[in-house]
């Protein structure tokens, strides 16, 4: 064996140490190498999630099983006070948020209290100025992983959102919701948006949709934090129109998850009861401009976006057996 | 320094090109270590699917893309042969596998090719023995993922059929189907077999179902051959009652995935063609036993599985806008 190393001309003891050395320090470098490594392995989506219940679960025991209800209202506190009388019984509820858009206006507690006990804790978040993405703050109210967000004139049978809650649960990153919408391309190449009575995008028999609006839908409160983080322009869209919070919505977990942004549960029972409010509000969808701006809206966050991230879905989901023998024609 | 190894009485040169090789060695295992732990890695579920896709992807792209119909024929021709005209120009269908159950009777293979061409090829698998799992072979013809399995006097729209396989296309890990039936267990601890009109098993409002019958259904091939790897005493089973082959196939999907083995996709327009059928064999489920059977073999595969694996859904698929409108209530 010829030796050419400069070491070789140490003593036979010292080299014998320092081999072992050597290699200790070699296995530990490698060893410390590898672990450093496994930060790049794919994080599984599952371990996303744990990691999220791990981080929101300060009572340790609610966040897949009960769900927290965050209501924006302006200038309906009539229907406000009626629909909480009416949702705060809600099975698996956890609590509810009122997200107080009128500015200035002392908030109902004393009205709330007054009349308790009631089966959940209420809080009034008083904003500061009247903005439509108020709602869309991460609360730290919020413990539940489920939001459940309905708008300030939307009556929801108890059986539609236990039924649409247990879907979500099935489907917890998506928007699962009972008011389907679509967006549809033309051949300029402009978004428009609309209904059912829009023309279906021709991808086969019957219609398509591509949004889930967020006004009576259960979402993962993931996504509220995802919309914080979302482009200024974004944020901006939505105060200059006061509308689109939703179709931003649909953009971000669209884009996030790389299939449809949401889930539609047909309601058995849902309405409106805003012609049942005393000088209230008469709804922002009154204003003339609404619709177009819908439309304004997909345009400008396709260009924020450089893309169109919304995908279409034409799966309906209803309950079976309820109404009884549902499943046959014409039930 | 002091060195106590019997190394230290080598040669200086001879050490230094030991401590090398020793040094080098010692990477080499660590390398091929850490190689071989790399299988110890979670195997991602879309890996598993993709290597599914290769071994089983002979022409290269039919695999999730087509599927195949499978229909056992007993005693009844005459439908057949309708219904394959229907069955032959659905879209994506890749090809048609006629389970001939007519033991020593010549199959129609005359006629069909007297009638031709025809849209897609059709196979007959002529049998040796009348049974009822001769269909659930895992047939070498059989070259797309998914399986179309239909009784031999089911008439199944194509609106019905194409919209199924989209919503299998989004699960694909279960039986999707048209027919739910359901268990309940009773207080004795006996289980029983029904469709809607059995008491819904008390899991809120509505009903539930546990199996979707195979017979108007999507399925992965996978489970044709899991079928066959299945204890003897469930073929035993199935050869005794020339039934409850789908009950069978229902407890191995839900053990397999360990939630419900089927989603219900609410049929538009599906009647059985029985009553039309001359002469023929009248259908199995006319035989007086026929249903005691089910409740039977539930209890008989819950004694060889050790447990009940079917789990209870209440999820009822419908396809959005198809019939139009059909989003509203009593539409």
């Amino acid at each position: 064996m010829r030796c050419h190393c400069h070491v070789c001309s140490l003593p036979g003891r010292v080299l014998g140490i320092r081999a072992a050395r050597l290699s200790l320090a070699l296995v530990l470098a490698l060893l410390l190498v590898a672990g450093a490594l496994t930060t790049f392995l794919p994080s599984n989506r599952d371990d996303e999630v744990l990691e999220l219940r791990r981080a929101a679960k300060p009572q340790g025991r609610l966040v897949r099983d009960a769900f927290t209800l965050v209501m924006q209202t302006y200038n309906r506190t009539d229907l406000l006070l009626r629909l909480l009388n009416h949702y705060q019984a809600l099975p698996r509820l956890h609590r509810v948020i009122v997200v107080w858009n009128n500015v200035g206006e002392k908030a109902p507690e004393d009205v709330w209290n007054s009349l308790g006990p009631h089966p959940v804790p209420v809080v009034f978040k008083l904003q500061t100025t009247n903005r439509m993405r108020n709602r869309l703050q991460n609360f730290p109210e919020l413990e539940t992983e489920a939001v459940l967000m309905v708008d300030d004139d939307m009556l929801i049978s108890a059986q539609d959102i236990a039924f649409a809650f247990s879907v979500w649960q099935q489907f917890p990153d998506q928007i699962v919701g009972f008011v389907p919408r679509k967006h549809v391309s033309t051949s300029s190449g402009i978004y428009s948006y609309g209904g059912f009575e829009l023309q279906a995008p021709g991808l086969g028999d019957g219609d398509q949709y591509s949004l889930v609006l967020i006004g009576a839908s259960f979402f993962s409160r993931k996504y509220l934090d995802l919309f914080q983080r979302q482009p200024t322009a974004v944020h901006a869209l939505i105060d200059e129109t006061q509308n689109c919070d939703d179709i931003a919505m649909n953009f971000l977990v669209a884009k996030h998850i790389g299939r449809a942004s949401g889930v539609f549960v047909k309601p058995v029972n849902m309405g409106s009861l805003e012609k049942e409010s005393t000088g209230g509000h008469s709804g922002m969808w009154h204003r003339a401009e609404h619709f177009l701006q819908r439309s304004y809206c997909l345009n400008k966050l396709v260009a924020i976006y450089d893309g169109m991230p919304l995908t279409y879905s034409n799966i309906m989901i209803s309950q079976f057996g309820f109404p009884y023998a549902n499943h046959k024609s014409k039930a």
